[in-house]
């Protein structure tokens, strides 16, 4: 034998969403069944796509939408997503979109054509995986910067203020926010935005796939206060219109003053040699956006009695607390008793608790080791007597590993 | 404006086959017919997915399949890879697999995890795009190794010999070949594997994606010749299902003695960091890969009179010579009056044609530059009607424009 040495960055890439699953599949193998908050995915609990956007697949395969699809996506459907980014106010044409196998291949072909090596990212912490392993693996670097959870998780610009450096290329917006479930208010964007606009060289990646979630009050677009500072929007039908496995999504340029002609002409030339996104869940996507939204309020509705419910029993449990969230499904309760407790930190309290009470959750520290320790992440999105259950078990956990030290 | 740099590779990128569809466009835009012959897709032509594989999709939509699949694929579609594979004596398990959005995605994950800056490749001249692409991207470089035209464009072993260096990392085999529709001899695969057996440190990447569509005999899988040496199998729904859009396919890792374990490992951390591949579509390629075949005799027996024809009349035109192709559905015709004609290049002579004639076709340096020049790509996808027409334009533009000079 001869090992072949690989790209010992590639050895790097961590992700702790799906990593943690192997423990639990290993689990399962034996026999025991574990109760899933690990995944963001709405459809694995009692969640599915609407009939009609199902329909609008199977009508394209029918009227033979099987070959490739233009490189940035179909025209109509390019022309339903500025309609749609002009409705929110985002001012974009059909030149300005690549339609793209979910927000996970927008982000690698932005940060493909952004970064070199040595080049520096602000993305919020915590923050959803992929923004560190995608810039990481450009060998850039993901800098985190401090959301204060005290006030429901919302940007410390002051923090942010502090890391822009000489090297630094894009600043990520997650509203409302995966792993917090933060929804941002203007004032807090406008702050964000402002300090970008003051330091030219620098754009905004807005990831507004959550945008529609929300609680009780509506997401404010990032464009209302980018102006001229540029910024690629991202948004996808996994989430609002609940068919995450069908990997499709878009990246928009807003770039008033063509700051990113040389990062867009990265992502274009990418684009092309990629061949395309799906040709037939795109046009799912497409009876999406034109179609009618009455299944996103019934979504909601039934989330909002799961987080009135989380809410309420996370901060009933001893060693726990928990913010409030305003959009998505995720909650993020700090591990008030870490130090009580056994555990050396957030991911052998996450593993303990799947071995003990087999409640998988995610270790906080997988959103970002800065700001994501000491937490972990579950999804809102079982019923009611599952999250019951849930909570009573992580309940009687912590209570008895305390006790036990 | 801050014009912000993005990084130089990205802008370096070309993608010969989409590239030209750009002034294609133009023109259409002004009011111009194009007859297309330059993308392989059957799908743009009088083939369709069969229904019963667009019936796995909707079935798989209605129960339910909509979230995330495994990173990996479902274990259904793992066992049916496993099973196919092994029909044709590939040895791998459902550990070996990963589901990919096309083999686009799987060659993005093997270079990544494989090649270091000023690493190598071995990849055919003339050569499928990506192989290119996706090498450079990585700082590597694409070493192109001969094919010998004259004999049906087989690969040169001692060509091969030649450029194997201290830092070559695999050879990339693509059989039936894209462009030149070549199909290896055992003999020939033999010859290569046999050349990769004495130099331990280098994988193969064996691209068998048109395996099931040739014209008189069957493809040879590389994996009866390869042994010992270690193999990365690439397929995919696109070309032999016809459903090109979908962005299906896999990547299977042949390893008998262990040598790729890093370059699994970060292959399979890349593959849940980007989450999973389609998870509709992939029930369409589980279906396709159970079921009935009788779909690709009809494809092959439409396309072998397609075959015939682009055959003997490209043969008949003065200024061109074309090899016979023994699978897949593209021939590569050489320029032979490429100096008497007034054009600088193979590219100058693709865009006249297009500009003249309104004919689409790839230059042949987009293939490669040192085995692709002085050539075209041509799909024989269209109608007897439509590749008449277009061999009448090619012939009345080539005789003018060499009577001009």
């Amino acid at each position: 034998m001869v090992k072949i040495p690989g790209n010992p960055r590639s050895l790097e890439i961590e992700y702790a969403i799906r990593d943690i699953v192997l423990p639990a599949l290993e689990l399962e193998k034996q026999g025991h069944q574990i109760l899933k908050l690990n995944i963001g995915d709405p459809n694995k609990y009692d969640f599915d796509t609407p009939q009609f956007i199902k329909d609008a697949v199977t009508d394209a395969m029918n009227r033979g939408m099987n070959g490739y699809s233009p490189s940035t996506g179909y025209p109509e459907m390019l022309d339903a997503i500025v309609a749609d980014e002009a409705s929110r106010g985002t001012n974009i044409t059909v030149d300005d979109i690549v339609v793209t196998n979910g927000v996970t291949e927008a982000l690698q072909l932005i940060f493909y054509a952004a970064l070199e090596p040595g080049d520096e990212v602000l993305i919020p912490g915590p923050s959803y995986p992929p923004y560190n392993t995608y810039v990481e693996m450009m060998g850039a670097k993901a800098v985190e910067y401090r959301t204060i959870e005290e006030e429901g998780w919302v940007p410390d610009v002051e923090d942010i203020r502090s890391k822009i450096t000489g090297r630094t290329k894009a600043i990520a917006i997650i509203n409302p926010n995966n792993p917090t479930g933060a929804l941002y208010s203007g004032k807090s964007l406008k702050e964000v935005c402002d300090l970008v606009a003051e330091h030219p060289g620098i754009f905004i990646i807005s990831d507004e796939i959550y945008n529609l979630m929300t609680f009780d009050e509506e997401t404010a677009p990032t464009s209302r206060y980018s102006g001229e500072v540029p910024m690629i929007v991202l948004n996808g039908i996994s989430k609002i219109y609940l068919a995450p496995g069908w990997r499709i999504g878009y990246l928009a340029i807003s770039d008033p003053r063509g700051d990113l002609a040389d990062i867009r002409d990265g992502i274009m030339r990418q684009c092309r040699s990629r061949l395309c996104a799906n040709s037939i869940t795109e046009y799912g996507y497409l009876a999406a956006l034109m179609g009618p939204r009455g299944h996103i309020r019934e979504t909601m509705e039934k989330l909002r009695r799961r987080r009135d419910l989380s809410y309420r029993r996370l901060n009933q449990i001893d060693g726990l607390s928990c913010q409030n969230i305003g959009g998505a499904f995720y909650m993020f309760p700090k591990i008030e008793c870490l130090e009580q407790g056994p555990w050396k930190d957030d991911k052998e309290f996450a593993l303990d608790l799947l071995h003990s009470e087999k409640v998988l959750t995610v270790f906080g520290s997988g959103f970002g080791k800065l700001y994501g320790k000491d937490h972990f992440r579950i999804v809102i999105l079982p019923q009611e007597g599952v999250l019951e259950d849930a909570f009573d078990r992580i309940e009687r956990f912590i209570r008895r590993r305390v006790d036990e030290v």
